[in-house]
């Protein structure tokens, strides 16, 4: 039998969220968009498919990056189009890694970083948060890390860093190719797209599966200086990003509207879900994001299985410093109600029979 | 600036061919399936629009790999789902590829096999086919490369290589990779799946793009022994085949009839157009695929450029061996007779334009 790489062969994988293919769950797990996309995207998408589906899509995506650079006010050759917002991550590892080489990334973050590091032979350096999730004052100086990845706002706290520390980061490694992963940034107070234009050492990374609500079509963009654009086109797949995706995203791009809408509504029901969690004893360090994490005093594997019982997922990661809490994704207005009777029940008859053991 | 690495910089990519985004063009240049998708495929894509695309897919293809496993006769560990069956290729290159590693292949065959092995720092290594197109001898003793990659039928000539060949080509090289790549299989009489079962190192790939006619969706496959198929999802992007690709695929694979008789419609058109262009002095080596190669006297790029003028896009590669011909998928009846018509036109045209230079 022939073996593989040895760096694939030890590979720990990514481990993404449930995604129960039967109906009835309330899914507040995976950070999706609790609501419907555009009707214009549905609409558009309806429209193309009879003739779309059985010619190659655009590999260059020519009306989709010209539609993103006037969105975001940028040149179209500072867009790359990926299969979600992953493939421009790995892209990118793929492009500037040689085994033996360092990725840094805060702690706790998005695990894929480490997968990725891995998959292509580095090690990954981690930057841990203190208690109050700043990052440490090491990183606003030079490391000897090839990749430096931030996550902004930062799983699974949804903690905003604000554009200036990004910069200072950006500044002091020049040396370093800088990933700010936006994935959640439009339920953030801004985002970081004008440092594009200070330094050639950052790429700014987005998806359209968050706030645009199309994680079933794989599609988001990164933007950085042309001079890195043109090597992830050069090593892309030739055609990664389906048409139904790229349709999908013109016609959300031509909606924003629709989408401020709702960004606002998730916004406001995450302040709702915090405030009522926190009544019922869940500790909520403040977020940025479509979700939150909530700490309860102790190991929360508990909460998170009996929240499964009542088909309702969240996530529950058994690592260190993230064992004692949930992180849970803002749902519709039922959804968040659902959520907050179940945790109410959940943890009174904790109470309840905490009490008895203790009075036993 | 920072530059990627060294494989990266000097890599010269995939040139894809054109996808003019403006309407009017007869595209022969990408092997593309001229029939619409089966009727329950766009049916079935309508109904799912509106509740899956805010939800990642299933990252595993549970239903999609059942339904391909019963209608190969393969378990489902034995399949790979991928963004088209490129996808599968490059995961393959790069689970297996080491910097210094070589990559076999015939010559010509798809161009992208020497890109990926570019790509993973690896070195291409060509066994010319002869006048005849058979199989050098070299190939069916042992070869000092990681890696062997036989297209079946082979572009961009189409030819078919027995299922025996490629047995013998896996028996002498138990310590290679032996890709098959059987884009265009089903336009051929016979397919190489039963090796599967015989061979640990051997992976045939297939894809949905050719005689399914979903080149726009983006998915694919690749059936292998389990140890090759579980490397492949551990390295893969999480969420690599959206929703709709695999909604279509699986509706599709439900409906094999209609594209029986798609591919009975597409092999005699080959015969018909093969026939016709023979007649006005091209010369078409024997193609199992929905294309083939049609030689010209001498290098044919004007004849490109004539069609192309007419709106008529066929393929052209300024190659060692192939400026001499131009590769031409089979399209629609209607098509096919414009093509013929064209074709004509412009041959008679030279020959009047020869005769007069030559008259003067």
């Amino acid at each position: 039998m022939i073996l593989p790489n040895e760096n694939i062969r030890l590979l720990r994988p990514y481990e993404p969220g449930e995604q129960p293919q039967i109906a009835g769950f309330i899914k507040l797990n995976t950070n999706e968009n609790p609501y419907p996309p555009s009707p214009a995207v549905l609409r558009a998408l309806k429209q193309s498919i009879k003739d779309r589906l059985r010619i190659y899509p655009d590999p260059q995506f020519r009306q989709l990056r010209s539609i993103t650079a006037q969105r975001w006010r940028v040149s179209a050759e500072h867009i790359f189009v990926s299969n979600g917002s992953d493939e421009v991550l790995r892209l990118i590892f793929q492009c500037y890694l040689s085994p033996g080489d360092s990725v840094a990334g805060l702690f706790p973050t998005y695990t894929l970083y480490e997968t990725l590091a891995q998959l292509f032979g580095a090690t990954m350096h981690y930057y841990e948060l203190d208690d109050d999730l700043r990052i440490p004052e090491a990183l606003f100086k030079r490391v000897p890390h090839k990749i430096i990845c931030l996550s902004n706002p930062n799983p699974p706290f949804g903690t905003f860093y604000d554009t200036e520390l990004i910069a200072l980061i950006c500044r002091a490694n020049p040396d370093s190719i800088i990933i700010v992963d936006e994935a959640y940034v439009d339920f953030a107070p801004k985002h970081a797209l004008a440092l594009v234009k200070l330094f050639d050492n950052i790429i700014v990374t987005r998806s359209f599966s968050k706030s645009f609500g199309l994680a079933g079509l794989r599609i988001g963009f990164g933007i950085a200086q042309p001079h890195i654009v043109e090597y992830l086109y050069k090593i892309k797949d030739s055609y990664n990003v389906n048409v139904m995706a790229q349709i999908a995203a013109i016609a959300a791009l031509q909606d924003i509207r629709y989408y401020r809408q709702i960004i606002q509504n998730i916004i406001a029901s995450r302040s709702h879900l915090i405030k009522e969690l926190t009544k019922l004893g869940f500790n909520i360090p403040p977020s940025s994001a479509n979700f939150f994490f909530a700490r309860w005093c102790e190991n929360a594997r508990w909460i998170y299985e009996a929240l499964k019982r009542k088909k309702i997922l969240v996530r529950y990661f058994d690592h260190p410093r993230l064992a004692d809490g949930l992180r849970i994704s803002v749902g519709k207005e039922n959804e968040n109600k659902k959520l907050i009777t179940a945790l109410k029940e959940i943890v009174k008859n904790e109470k309840k029979s905490t009490k008895r053991t203790k009075t036993r």
